[in-house]
């Protein structure tokens, strides 16, 4: 079996007071602020009919992981032990994608006001599916 | 703000009976057969501890995908309204990635068995995280 690379293209960002990773929560369980999410006017259509109260799934491109990373110390402590990272929730890993789920706190042309995301400032979005 | 783009890499593949999109259930609560997920050599170290009876998060590639929809009909039911795909699960959107919940039922070296999955045959695997 060969493996296989695919190109993802962002589609927005997130804007978060949230500008440092020290400052973010390990979970958006755990005081992530509010947030919005800034989709690109080329992607804006694809938000038709998401309305206010629904609740979403966000694909985060997590800009700062370590790809090379495959153990890890759960929730960075040491006191955890080495865990494969397919078991994990770190950002550190092959492909570092972010998942969150958030609830649609408002919608603006372009811009949907969420509730809770534990990702800083400027991280890239790569995709939004509503929950279920 | 401009635009980036990222490079996925495969860490695996979905093995199931499915080998027609036509013989898929729209998800894995419709009736979805069990499959197993085979995981590259290159990153079996990054399974290490995930346990049977783990639930986790499966993202795929949908490679047959159409990334040029920014719109659909749900269901692929011409009688839903025109929904933009990122209000929908659709498989159609910018970035055709897969978000699919099992369970863990069996661990071998480099595959996992897993209970319910509504992937094809062959359908690319990008990550593995645990839920919570």
């Amino acid at each position: 079996m060969m493996m296989s690379n695919f190109s993802l293209t962002q589609i927005g960002v997130i804007r978060s007071e949230l500008k440092r990773i020290e400052d973010a929560p390990l979970s958006y369980k755990e005081g992530a602020p509010g947030a919005v999410v800034e989709i690109f006017p080329e992607y804006k259509d694809a938000l038709h009919r998401l309305r206010v109260g629904d609740e979403i799934v966000i694909l985060t491109w997590l800009h700062l992981g370590r790809r090379d990373v495959l153990k890890t110390h759960p929730r960075n402590d040491p006191a955890n032990p080495l865990t494969g990272v397919f078991s994990t929730r770190s950002p550190d890993r092959p492909n570092p994608i972010g998942l969150h789920h958030a609830k649609v706190l408002e919608i603006n042309p372009g811009t949907l006001r969420i509730d809770a995301i534990e990702a800083i400032d400027g991280t890239p979005v790569i995709d939004i599916k509503i929950n279920f």
